[in-house]
């Protein structure tokens, strides 16, 4: 078996050359296959267009081991990637029963999505491996081309992850050989990317040889992903979570988290071993922390509900907030985001509740409360935590750090 | 000078092929670069590496009129693109004053970050045209190659947009002979992509000659794109919007919009243009409804706020759903639905409520009322609508598309 396979990811559709989209499948697909220990070795973006996609092809199988696909499998027929790759392979287009069966179990409820053009998916090319995609109506094709392997899938980002998750990565582990990577990532709060970089100079500089350190900076987040290399893998566990623990001492509670999860299922955990129940009072969040808590899955069990109160009459009517500090202090102030949380635990019978008011902008900021200013306050029937954020000029970017905050903010209270 | 010039963006970096980041420079070139009318081609990632950027470069020289080239121009010594264009292009690395003068005006209060590294920038390669770079310290270089164009370019965005708009495609014009194309979307709701092309069969077979049709799906929607292409501007114009008007006796309210922009902001305009404020109340949604809609800047005019009534309590002591409702039809009803909006109307003091119940799953789900089946009721003071829907299995989805329905159950409203 090959080993250190290199792979290149091409991704088809005019909607990417004309910018219509953004190729996020590709930075999807190069976490993945890079944690696995594949080695993405070139991305390529082509149009719907026959000679340009073998051009491509070609090129790709000679330069790397395997080439994955994706895109240009819809129904309808500006999409040609299936009857290109025949072309390509010098074979035709024959019926599937497995495949039809398929498409006929994805819709249960809605016979009437499948028609003629549905029905044409069930046409796969003759040489290849067929693979169920469970999630869509276009499978996924496996060619094998001599050492080699291409695998055309959706490009529906939704099927592209669940082809790579469940069906891709695994049967390439068959063909090739990857190294023995193992990946843990800790989350961390409150610092830049380069500040951060400072602070553990030293602990970086002495890490082992067989780890690898990687900086993933996102809005309000770093996340550094410790990457280690050795054939015992239980070895290697141990030596990277004494890294961890070396972390902890020198950033504390600056660690949101030890894996590599939305915050929002670090939180709901976090709950649920509590046996506590939240509520939030959003205004300038405007609903996003109750989006992102209840699309984990079994939320209800730990969620009682939100109030966003984005207008003055909400704060007062249902949170009840007074016209007085409304008036003396305005809508961004701790007094006001200190009854906002109060106010949601009581009214919605919460164990916790977390409330958000702040200028996200891009209008609305004064010299004394410029954009990007926050009050966030978290509150148990026992205890109380407000604090304000100065966040930045950008509309998203401050809802999202006040959401990551409020996060935090949630641990820190549960946890004291 | 060349007619039609076809353009390969290459991005350069390691970053871009582990997928620590999304290459979001080419998706914002291509967008700028396809308006003025040139053809983007192919789009190529590729790492920090000499012989794997000449390969990329050599090939997209023989296949395409301009090449453009961003990232690989930091001063750090993983940065290697200027270093390799001069090997390729078998020229040196030459002093370049304007470069330095630029360099140094542009830190005026921050002269400490100017070190040897930055000032390494005014070397650039000798027989390049130099453009300079009025945002950052590495130039734009613009190499001839007889009728070609190369182009090297920051990988920075905010410097990669200014190169752009201000030097890149102005400088692209004088050199070649750009088409005048034109794209238009209409955004479709309640129809797959397959189903949609079966009714636009005949419409499609007879688009004239100059337009271009794609189908552009994601969850719950699909995005017609109209690309036409004609010399004189305002003739098209007219072609591709007599095409719309076709559409619209074809699918009717089915169109939810006429233009590429998000939902929330066709639902803002509307509401805006009508006067009027709306409340949601959401259940299966989880406040996603709320978090789109005030994504928005300026969305406090036409958005009262939520209440996101996850538990039973909260809907009925904040929004006034009887008990009785609760335990006769479920908190997955019409009754119950109808009550929510009512009572977030009411509540909130707005003008139009939107209110969504149902099973987002993956658990949760009976025989009787399966995952994804979700109720929506939108009112005003004198009208109500509410309509069960049957989604899919996969929570992220039926969240998404019963946002979605909901925004459309709200157009359908305030045009009725």
């Amino acid at each position: 078996m090959k080993n250190n396979p290199e792979v290149e990811i091409i991704t088809i559709g005019d909607e990417i050359l004309i910018g219509q989209i953004v190729d996020t499948n590709s930075a999807w697909m190069a976490t993945e296959l890079t944690k696995e220990g594949f080695h993405v070795f070139q991305i390529t973006s082509v149009s719907d267009n026959a000679e340009h996609i073998i051009e491509a092809v070609d090129n790709a199988l000679a330069r790397v081991d395997i080439v994955l696909i994706t895109g240009g499998l819809g129904p309808t027929k500006d999409d040609i990637t299936k009857q290109t790759l025949c072309r390509y392979f010098n074979t035709e287009l024959v019926y599937n029963q497995a495949v039809m069966d398929n498409i006929n179990t994805l819709f249960p409820n809605r016979p009437h999505l499948l028609n003629e053009l549905t029905y044409g998916q069930a046409y796969v090319p003759k040489n290849a491996t067929i693979i169920q995609n469970l999630v869509g109506t276009a499978p996924i094709t496996w060619f094998d081309v001599k050492d080699k392997v291409l695998v055309s899938m959706p490009g529906v980002p939704s099927e592209m992850e669940w082809a790579i998750s469940n069906e891709i990565i695994y049967n390439l582990k068959k063909r090739f050989n990857t190294p023995s990577l193992l990946h843990k990532t800790v989350q961390v709060l409150g610092h830049g990317e380069s500040a951060l970089a400072i602070i553990l100079t030293e602990w970086e500089n002495n890490l082992p040889d067989c780890i690898k350190l990687a900086y993933l900076p996102s809005p309000g987040l770093v996340k550094l992903r410790l990457t280690g290399n050795l054939p015992d893998k239980n070895e290697l566990e141990k030596i990277i979570d004494a890294e961890i623990k070396k972390l902890y001492t020198i950033l504390g509670s600056a660690i949101i988290a030890d894996r590599d999860v939305p915050l929002e299922v670090v939180i709901g955990d976090l709950l649920k071993k509590n046996n506590l129940q939240l509520a939030t009072a959003e205004s300038c969040t405007g609903g996003n922390i109750a989006h992102l808590i209840t699309s984990v899955a079994g939320s209800s069990v730990y969620f009682k509900g939100s109030v966003v109160a984005y207008s003055n009459e909400v704060k007062q009517n249902i949170l009840g907030v007074t016209t007085e500090s409304l008036i003396e202090f305005g809508a961004v102030s701790q007094s006001v985001v200190e009854q906002m949380a109060q106010g949601a635990l009581k009214q919605l019978q919460a164990d916790i509740a977390v409330a958000t008011t702040g200028i996200a902008g891009p209008d609305g900021g004064t010299a004394e409360k410029p954009v990007g200013t926050v009050w966030i306050c978290v509150c148990t029937k026992e205890k109380l935590i407000s604090r304000a954020y100065k966040f930045s000029t950008f509309r998203g970017r401050n809802i999202t750090m006040a959401t990551i905050s409020a996060f935090a903010m949630i641990k820190e209270i549960v946890e004291a």
